[in-house]
């Protein structure tokens, strides 16, 4: 059974077919988020600090950290955000860079053994990524387009997703350090879109034996209930052998699917987790987020 | 692909692993409702229509009817509550009862080609409701426990349906008629029992090609949130081969993941239905039940 083992100083978490499925915050990102953005290319944490906090109060098990700002100097904000992350949550982290200067800042900021993301299987981006990858013992989310850019045959998906296992071997990273992710496209554009995910999904577990993390809400872009459709992407997923996403943990539909899935799958042993979160009557069909919404019944419950 | 075809005398319904998912509404059974089973031996069918009624708005596509009440003359109820149920509604009907004197009169009084609710793998169980099932052509529920009761083993299960399957074709039943129960246990008693079923589902579909059903609520039996636990078994039953259940279609939330779970598989073109249920932005994250929510929002509509 391939385990990946992601770390901080002291923390682990580790993604398995046999395991709990692992939800990595995706807030931190200043893509989309102006005011974000310019704080921390200004030094300003404050924003990164509130949205690590919440996201481990709403259960992530790993935090995403992206600093992607125009005309700003990546590789030191990416740096100081890990720091700053690192310093107020012991979850592990992902690494999110499109640029290699800065997935080496940060890997060389970082404490414990983190989760790269990503590199593609564009040559020129596996030959500058995974000697980083090696370098930090760390691990890496592989994507599975390459020069030619995203097939929309599953297959060929596949197949760019094995090469990239297979590189990472010769650079002597094992396969349980590649997360591959089989890209999601929208289903509301693509009608197979599910369909194809869900082959390439049965194939990474069950042929290459790889784990895998998609950007879990791109299956719902530009439809109506975009809450339904993810959870049913997310539960269906789980059960193909998705093994982690990166996702947003304040959507408690979200976090509901995935707790629910991991009941179905026999990874929640006598649905501890599931009681635990759900056995207050209050925190069942709740529009709350999920932290803001424990944070509102416990104030219920200390009031009386 | 195997395709099962139920029908009134205007309407049919197509059960089919290439097909949107058929919810079969469960709502008009008088066990544990000491009301209705007052007023339906008293040959008072008025809940039993407005309960049909409420269905069809909520979004069935069939409904079972029952008229299991101890010591009242239940052939003679489940004809009569028959015919009443499809003189306002041209839905097809599934025939439920553990009597086969019942079943009979059922038949006789339906209009179309009915599901029988249902047989077991008992061989006098067999040898009794087979014949009925082939005089009236009509489709039967195969439940997958025998003489020795429900067995934990997925394999005895599917064995016992395979049985079943083989004894209707002996009757002259083509398989395509045969719509499997695989038994759905309560995943909080049962830490595999999701897995099991799902198993089965798998080799129905794949090893024996038939079509199934089951009692989803079964699932969630003593947990919270039994909502949460519900749509992660149909969406992910869904994936594996299920094709219809019998199920409360007033439960939003149970109709959202069947209907999520249609378009993950490919089988919502351009998402027509999922796009035409939420693009009313009030249709959305509601605990009302459908049709109450969508009268409601109706009448907000005609307000404005």
């Amino acid at each position: 059974m391939t385990h990946t083992v992601i770390s901080s100083a002291t923390r682990k978490v580790v993604l398995g077919f046999d395991r709990p499925f692992v939800i990595i915050g995706e807030r931190i990102n200043p893509t989309g988020r102006k005011v974000m953005a310019a704080e921390m290319a200004a030094g300003d944490y404050s924003r990164v600090q509130a949205d690590a906090l919440a996201q481990v109060e709403a259960g992530a098990h790993m935090l995403d950290v992206n600093a992607g700002i125009p005309l700003a100097d990546e590789p030191k904000i990416l740096a100081e955000a890990i720091q700053l992350v690192q310093s107020v949550t012991d979850l592990p982290l992902s690494i999110d860079s499109s640029i290699v200067e800065a997935l080496e800042a940060g890997l060389a900021a970082y404490q414990g053994k983190p989760l790269v993301n990503s590199v593609t299987g564009e040559d020129e981006r596996l030959e500058s990524v995974l000697p980083l990858v090696k370098k930090y013992n760390a691990a890496v989310v592989a994507i599975s387009n390459d020069e030619t850019g995203i097939s929309e045959n599953p297959d060929e998906r596949f197949a760019i997703a094995k090469k990239i296992v297979e590189r990472a071997e010769d650079h002597g990273i094992p396969r349980s350090d590649v997360v591959v992710d089989p890209l999601v496209m929208p289903v509301g554009a693509i009608n197979q879109a599910g369909v194809q995910v869900m082959h390439i999904l049965r194939r990474l577990r069950d042929e290459l034996k790889v784990n895998s993390t998609c950007g879990a809400s791109n299956i719902s872009f530009g439809l109506p209930n975009r809450r339904g459709i993810n959870a049913a992407f997310l539960t269906m997923g789980i059960s193909a052998g998705l093994t982690s996403a990166i996702m947003n943990p304040l959507h408690a539909a979200d976090i509901q699917a995935v707790l629910g899935a991991d009941v179905m799958m026999g990874h929640d042993g006598d649905c501890v987790r599931w009681i635990r979160r759900f056995r207050d009557p209050a925190a069942v069909g709740s529009s709350e987020t999920g932290a803001r919404g424990r944070r509102e019944r416990r104030r219920r419950r200390s009031a009386v």
